[in-house]
């Protein structure tokens, strides 16, 4: 039987469908994936930190020892072992985390997907950070929310603000620790603050927190989670900590909504992989995030140091930035006049490459900012990608 | 800083949400965990035909020699060298897919899911079989259309009755060969019918087939994406020609279509692992799958054979079943009078199991239905588990 001649079909999208659109940045990122650019416009993190010998270590133990199930279906909400794991290392001594509050994901990314699909309405209003994760904006707007934009100064998200705008929001989704794009951490004054705002308000409040591990001296500060677990969804990824390309993350929420969530999970794709599951597992169940994460953290760190030295002593006055204590980006703002999407080309035009700021902001974009990541990119490379950047600013001030 | 004391979130979920429920089948499995139950309920392949030594040196090849990039960030669309092996694949003499026309996605699934998203809108009409994959309706139902059951018989689903119903329909799903929960396939004389009907009239028609390859007996029937590539979307999965656990599977659709479903997956969760696909690449570029999937249809036919006959010898005059041609099920037919909900309650207690029909109508359930999987459990315990099925029904009649 062989290929009919017929009328090609007339594609008409869902609605919803007709909000999206390809992302800002990976758009960008295919005209700098050119060997001669310098990018600092990617939000990948470095392959050094990869630890691939024991990826494969673990891959192999567990297929060896365990093939079979490995490759079977497995359960909705994950592998028990990993959730256990998982549960131990978030619980505090006055907040213990177990796991029937944990769901394994494809990614943190899936997370945002799935909570927009269980809790959003068309016109629910979520309230965001300005700017906010250009990833969760799109994965919301699919389900056709309203946002409301919450301010944000060097401290982080403003709780007065939260009070002032959140009257019947569904959701406040805050990035609070080296917040991607800003690098920003919210303060440990306005945590509290934060927290007891939205439990008053009724506000579920989504503490994403992909970078979080990764603060460049001391301690992380503390969880949303753990100072109110039954008004806190938590949203953890082994991106930024181990590799990406795995795609495995995890939610933690209160037991009443980890069990519709799994329902959601059920229907979109039955479960993450096993296999993966049981290799992470087998990679960090002896202590190997310990020695593991302070590795990322000075190497991370010492990038970050040369960007802004080389900031400093390349970019005008009249331009200002911020100083991340941890993560992997630098949010620059410009003199008002000056739109960093026209740098960006003249950018691109001198093979350097960043992220302009617009699509960060869910409403009123601040054309004048752009983003900057220092993580895979060597020290010789930045210092040449930002005296470029610097000579183009100077020559629009 | 500690837990603080603030009142617990009452969680309301969006109306979509409210659509969700757990799966029925994985409520019998959790019952039919139970080692001295002989199940017939679960949909799972058998891990017998699991090529876990293949798996186990392609992960290990794949991270030896090119672990940085298998552990990176992806491309949504997937892995290119393994999106042009299924192109190369699933094209004709007359027919050419290219590798632009397909995306990877986390399972067949998934597949279903994204479709939902950006296809279908509140009260939109989707035709479906009687019955049809719970799983598929399970994915669509989240995005509240209307379905409508168009009429099956012996031969598959008939083209008249889609003619009769489809006025206006966003889609219509099909599973062609060897149908989850029937067996049934769709002749080869109505392949061509139902395609130049949903032509016709502009319905999109998902092809979905999970258990193609595993004809018992010469070679799988022709392809309706072949027959119009215009108008067919066809899903493809790993999950039984190679291992479920692992969460691979693709969709193959018109390219402005796979645009917008590109989109839709980078909201959902960027890409699907790309290890995974490579790793999957590694296993099947040499044609394993040649030599491999033979194999699962000797072991899957004789376990059917087994199963039939066991049937024909155990089961009273009144009761009807189908005889797959390839695939995973049995589907049988009690009289009228005698609930399979309440058949399997008394089968569970004589420690016997399997699905009753019920679910998998989306419209007026045949509450005198349930479907036989023959394909994990030995033949012994075959004879065993249809002699008491047997039984329970000659007791009802």
């Amino acid at each position: 039987m062989s290929k009919l001649n017929l009328t090609p079909i007339n594609w008409k999208f869902s609605e919803r469908a007709e909000q999206l659109q390809s992302s800002a940045i990976r758009e960008i990122l295919k005209v700098t994936m050119r060997p001669e650019v310098i990018s600092f416009a990617g939000g990948l993190p470095s392959p050094e930190t990869f630890p691939v010998d024991r990826m494969r270590a673990a891959f192999d133990k567990v297929l060896a020892e365990n093939g079979k199930a490995a490759l079977q279906y497995g359960p909705t909400d994950g592998y028990t072992p990993l959730r256990q794991f998982i549960a131990d290392s978030l619980s505090t001594a006055d907040c213990k985390i177990v796991p029937e509050q944990i769901m394994m994901t494809s990614g943190s990314q899936q997370g945002l997907d799935l909570l927009a699909k269980v809790l959003v309405d068309e016109g629910s209003k979520i309230l965001v950070e300005t700017p906010s994760y250009l990833g969760a904006l799109q994965a919301f707007s699919v389900y056709r929310p309203e946002f409301v934009s919450v301010e944000m100064d060097n401290d982080g998200v403003v709780p007065a603000s939260v009070a002032a705008k959140g009257e019947g929001a569904k959701l406040f989704y805050a990035l609070p620790n080296f917040q991607n794009p800003t690098g920003r951490t919210l303060s440990i004054e306005r945590r509290q603050e934060l927290v007891e705002t939205c439990a008053r308000m009724g506000i579920p409040l989504i503490e994403d927190n992909p970078y979080g591990d990764l603060c460049y001296s001391g301690e992380p500060l503390p969880k949303l989670l753990n100072m109110n677990p039954d008004g806190v969804i938590y949203l953890g990824s082994f991106s930024k900590i181990l590799t990406p390309g795995i795609r495995l993350g995890y939610m933690v929420a209160p037991i009443p909504l980890i069990r519709k969530l799994e329902q959601a999970k059920q229907a979109t794709d039955l479960h993450t992989s096993t296999l993966t599951q049981m290799a992470v597992y087998e990679v960090i169940k002896d202590g190997f995030l310990q020695e593991h994460i302070p590795s990322i953290r000075r190497f991370y760190s010492a990038q970050c140091d040369v960007m802004l030295e080389a900031m400093t002593k390349n970019f005008p006055e009249g331009v200002t930035w911020t100083r991340p204590l941890g993560g992997m980006f630098i949010w620059v703002t410009l003199p008002k006049h000056i739109h960093s999407k026209e740098l960006l080309d003249e950018a691109i035009a001198n093979n350097v490459a960043f992220v302009p700021g617009g699509p960060f902001y869910a409403n009123e974009a601040e054309t004048n900012t752009f983003r900057l990541s220092f993580v895979t990119v060597s020290p010789e490379k930045i210092n040449e990608g930002i005296e470029k950047i610097g000579k183009l600013i100077k020559a629009r001030m």
